[in-house]
């Protein structure tokens, strides 16, 4: 059967500004020294020999999402979306379009931001959630709580052993304390939003739980492939009508929240979803005093321990502080104290709204 | 009498880096909102209605000096030394233009980079300078202490009331339970830094206590005073000549130290010495969470306090700090803890021995 990755690139990255800004979020910025991380992610699906990559994205993202796709010797498309729909719409575009291009398929739907440290495992449990994926199941990726993180959603599982396990529940983002629980329990899985199914029976799942996307989506559906992928006049025309009028859903929630026959694979693949500047620290090496940049050369450390530095132009000299994060690109300058990465995205508003 | 300022616009500024940097040093830099440091030094010289400003620095920052003198209508010359040689060579230097220049003169020698509060109480304290240096005799402003700074120099008075005091002797700049003995006992006041005596006065003091350095300006002294202030072949030759041979010596140690009939004004408008970006905060209005920045446009905070920011292409915003002073300038950005103010010259050493 065709394995058909598709990758969510359309994502903002607000809480990694300035680095990630709207000209450029973050999937398109090398973080991890290891290339770009939507780079990073086509090339982790290589080994599954996809017969063609799918990368859904903005219209204003499209030229650096086929530069990334160009890196490699693998057929791949950019659909661009008219506006951001979350993950149903793009993932119901994406089904429509696969299903045009082959009989038989199935998609690996994952976002563009994921730092994944053991690709070889990784690769293992995909083949496993293809296996699954096979016998007309839905298939999610679990990843195994490493701590009590109040940032990510949670999958509750029926039962916590064997490779295959059967989803009780989608969980919100936790407080703390509730956080601690289900880390303790060992019931529960990070939600890392990588799915895996046949393009069928996921546009099976659309027209049971998500009709009205189903039904919005129908004058794209008539399309032909070529067509479909189109940003030209008319197919314009027809995506902007889709994506006005469809509701903004998680597939989360649209789908695998009340969907039958769904499971969890669990993996334990050294996974971190970059969504913060902390988290960024993850998959950096840190220097004796604890302190990290991607290029050595061009942060300086005095009398500084546990402070991280990302530059895009300049040179950053941090004396006598710690635990902050110093981040410059595009004429703007962020020094933030690693605990309040989560505030962020109150400096961008703030800055939107002057 | 011709009242002849000499204004010594030589330093380095290594402290206020990466603002201040060998090709533009921090007196030519903005720091106050008022002007460059420099301008704004020529600027509280125009009431004493001056015969002629002299600037001394180096050639390289001979146009950057020229550029800030023609900001005024008023004549000026900018005399390039081909070394630094500390403050005893400038100054013979400048007194030997003068002299050329002028039957009788007072000079009115300070350094480029002091803020100054209140200029009217600055050009009534010099007013009486000038009556005094007119008594040949050499003139110092001692700033009174505000708390035990043991980064200057200190002045110990013979007596410490009056408007006109009788110097005991220079003290080295102290350890800290020594500022704290100075500034306890009311005898003591701050270098300043700034000298006025008539040109014949001091070029006398020059003969008898450092003999060694008016000979070796003699080739200098022999010529005209355009050759005097000119960097071309000849007179450049003549200048090298000098400066590879005259010892490097303060005014301070070299003849303020030594000499009879010097006397000590208390000056109290508002002095500061802008030597280090900690220093800087006292002349920069603060919000009421104490944060500062000369561009209030470029600079954001949030749940910070008692941060500065100094900028010159980014914006910066600072998250969920204390304390910290952010500069950005010449593709290089300072994010220092403001009581390590001092380790910026490590720094710059660290860099140069890359």
């Amino acid at each position: 059967m065709n394995v058909i990755p598709v990758i969510l690139a359309g994502g903002a990255g607000t809480r990694l500004w300035p680095l990630s800004r709207d000209d450029k979020p973050k999937q398109f910025h090398n973080l991890s020294c290891g290339g770009t991380l939507l780079e990073e992610t086509i090339k982790r699906l290589l080994p599954l020999s996809p017969e063609q990559i799918i990368i859904v994205t903005s219209r204003m993202h499209g030229d650096l999402s086929r530069k990334e796709l160009e890196k490699f010797n693998v057929p791949g498309t950019v659909l661009s979306e008219p506006r951001p729909r979350n993950t149903a719409a793009a993932l119901l575009y994406a089904a429509l379009y696969a299903a045009k291009l082959f009989k038989n398929s199935i998609m690996i739907s994952l976002p563009a931001d994921h730092h994944i440290r053991d690709n070889d495992e990784f690769t293992r449990i995909l083949r496993e959630a293809i296996r699954q994926a096979e016998k007309d199941r839905l298939v999610t990726i679990g990843i195994k709580p490493t701590y009590p993180e109040t940032g990510y959603g949670y999958i509750r599982a029926r039962n916590a052993d064997g490779p295959v396990i059967t989803i009780d529940a989608f969980v919100e983002k936790p407080d703390i304390e509730r956080a601690r629980q289900y880390f303790e329990s060992g019931k529960y899985f990070w939600n890392s939003g990588i799915f895996i199914w046949k393009t069928s029976v996921v546009l099976d799942q659309f027209r049971k739980l998500l009709p009205a996307h189903e039904k919005a989506f129908e004058p794209l559906s008539a399309l032909d492939p070529r067509e479909i992928a189109s940003n030209d006049g008319r197919a314009w025309e027809v995506k902007r009508g889709i994506y006005d009028a469809v509701e903004s859903i998680s597939i989360d929630y649209g789908i695998m929240e009340r969907a039958e026959n769904r499971v969890v694979i669990p993996g334990d693949f050294g996974w971190t979803d970059l969504g913060s500047w902390k988290s960024i620290d993850e998959i950096l090496p840190a220097d004796p005093d604890g302190n990290r940049s991607p290029e050595k050369a061009r942060a300086i450390f005095l009398n500084a321990n546990n402070c991280s530095v990302f530059t895009e132009n300049c040179r950053v000299s941090v004396v006598g502080l710690s635990n902050i994060v110093v981040v410059e690109a595009g004429r703007e300058i962020l020094v933030i104290d690693k605990d309040s990465s989560q505030e962020v995205k109150k400096i961008v508003e703030m800055m939107k709204n002057k």
